[in-house]
């Protein structure tokens, strides 16, 4: 006999988190119920808000990331659609959307210093922007191939302030990134990994669940790929580099999301 | 040089679909932007409401599906959470899951068939019952091992209607269903799996994405697993059918849900 | 209560297919014992010899089929060997390996034919040709992208001749690619797939195994491209399709193999 | 422009580390094959005959371990051989398998040690014993839950002495095992994987391949699980703990082996 706190299934009832799945339906979000399944309870209004966004976040950045590729070129082989989205959930590793967890693992650690050694945020980060120096460590999160000022930080965390959500762990970040443009002179930015770790500290989320936050919203994406793969291209193709976006050009939300 | 419609990727821009990430974000549900990824467009405010319930549908329904188990089982083995959960998602074939997509194709069918012949929707529920019994075959998405009145059936069913969703397929299948509990005498129930086939239909999803309806919520379900085993069990445990529920009692949504 | 005829595993004994380990570990050849496991018997010793030529045979083609792309990509995310020989293996499918069991079916029907309808190896071929020519229907291991005289094919089939292993199937593969040649002026000949699926089914194994025979060899070839991409590749490269092999040169087989 | 060692292509012509593959088939056993796969070249015929031998050891315990669980609960979802396949080997990790490795970092150390402080191995065993019980540290490769004299590390050992194949680090093994069981009063045997890590080190084999040592065997018998789920059981189905063998009585090896 062994023990689990996730659902509960009898006949005809079928109760997740000490909720009944068919009132969470219609009336909580998906992503709320993301949060219920990962956090066991359900968000406050702005965290709900702001977790939906993140989850959002992640959702796809093109056909080049190992996740992608992987999809798309196992979907090649001739295999059903679930196999080859989980070949690129198994992408997902160290070096792709691994940075989360890591910075997760330094934020939570940064702060509970701050608060057992009663220094400042500021004191702190500049501590260990001097200590990552000198032990030539990179603090994930911390710069981008592609994006020098990823539009999903930047919302991301105007979100976060505007919903009061933002809590030590974001402060921390931003502290000690400012502190290593200043000390480095690298305008390195925080990219969306590291505002999805800071963000989910500030939550109280485990950071074992940090890739978890991604996988969520890059299944989606990935479903996107493979589907296409399936529907547009022929089996086995060899893979070319050089492609090209040809779906809907720019459009504004429609209007019912205002 | 090849095409991809789903996202275009330039510095410090991403678009998804025709619409910045970063407006998708805070804006859309995250649900929505998955029927997006899925269709090509976003829902209508009636149809992104039923086709969050119907991705909620799917989170979980307790360690037994073979999705949780080996999920489980493969975490216990000392892997990382993404490999264990994708694991999971490949148990979703075409006994797990898989009766979405078979039940699409055929409801497709139904009603093309009813609107080429200018028929109703009983007549060709009645012969397709009379003409399955000759053939032996089942129609998917019919009856349920435990639940002989889902609740979440009855739930979508329910939405569907109030909000004017549903369509013909969803007719259809309810007319064949009434039809084979008339015939056969067995009180066999429209489960989830044919709730999700008949209202993606009515929304005009292709049936290939059929099991990815299904993948979408139970990523989140299989997560909780993968965590619950990491961080309350022993690795390389010996697997007891034997188990109970002892997460939180049944509860009331918070207020802010209404 | 279920039943397994793999293994018996009692204290200080494992017995495989009625076999000791320790006994057949170092008399008994791992590719014999590969057989063993796949068709409940061990081969005698001609069909032994040309079986571990068949699963050498699948070893590998190169860094560029799907298998071996995926591997190296999911590889690249920073994930255990396991996950990414996995994702290679997921990539085994319709298009990729799934020639052998489609062959593997259409052979077998073929030699049950010539049996029940008392006609010869030739007329049956010749029949086939005609038939798959007016249904437009393609012969599964017949024909390649790269090579008209494929190596391992020769190989396999000369093994096969001088062992005194090959049968019907491989006779009536045979007949219909020379007059498919015939025929349609199309100089295709039998590729690696279609040579194991003829001997395959000359042996006597289930067409479900046809991609299992690929699987057993290829791992062997995905490991060591695993291997290669963590030990010579930096994490999330972009692949290039512009690659060169700089391993040994071309060499002779060492004395003690003869 | 990137480089591989594995295979170079070219039409009618594969080689592979230096061999061609049509030559390799029929002269060189798959096993050795596998070996220049592993480690770039052919071995020498005594640890050939013994790397034989070790992956034979590996090939299946039964339908207990994760990863059999996981292939044959994959597979019951009705999903394609490999997919179920796959899922099994993804199962092999820190837990399962994964001591092999772990125990051949310990061992190349300890070896390295003894050569750099000029100790006996019987000094060095001693001195870690100690040290381990200090840090409470445990060594991998040691006790097994089911077998106190496992009939596979037996003959491993004795093959190994009889070929003069096993070197310091085997030494090293047997002698923290022996001081181990002195000091402690436990007699813990060298499982398995203590077994492959030892001798795997002699052959120079790098530790990050010691999860590939166990694959490579155990996909065999992962693949006869599956066919056995695929061809005995019905879908879905409930797995129960209890279980019994029904296969083929003990029986010798025929007398081709002799």
């Amino acid at each position: 006999m062994w023990n689990t706190g996730i659902t509960q299934v009898e006949p005809n009832k079928l109760v997740t988190r000490g909720y009944k799945q068919d009132e969470l339906m219609g009336k909580v979000p998906f992503s709320h119920v993301v949060y219920l399944l990962f956090k066991g309870d359900l968000p406050d209004e702005k965290t709900g808000k702001l977790f939906d966004a993140m989850i959002t976040a992640s959702i796809d950045h093109g056909p080049t990331p190992p996740s992608a590729q992987a999809a798309r070129i196992v979907c090649s082989g001739g295999v059903p659609l679930p196999t080859a989205v989980a070949a690129g959930l198994m992408a997902v590793g160290d070096f792709h959307g691994g940075a989360i967890e890591n910075a997760m693992k330094i934020l939570y650690g940064l702060v509970e210093k701050k608060n057992k050694e009663g220094k400042s945020i500021e004191e702190v980060a500049k501590e260990t922007v001097v200590e990552f120096k000198e032990k030539k460590k990179i603090m994930p999160g911390l710069g981008h191939r592609i994006h020098t000022d990823d539009p999903r930080t930047k919302k991301l965390f105007s979100m976060a302030k505007e919903l009061g959500v933002a809590g030590d762990h974001t402060s921390m970040f931003q502290a000690f990134q400012a502190e290593f443009v200043k000390s480095s002179g690298k305008e390195l930015p925080i990219n969306v990994d590291g505002a999805l770790a800071a963000l989910a500290c500030d939550m109280g989320f485990d950071y074992r669940l940090g890739k978890a936050l991604f996988l969520i919203g890059r299944i989606a994406g990935l479903v996107a790929h493979v589907y296409e793969e399936q529907t547009r291209e022929k089996p086995m193709r060899k893979f070319d580099p050089e492609f090209q976006y040809d779906g809907p050009a720019e459009r504004p939300l429609p209007s019912h999301y205002k």
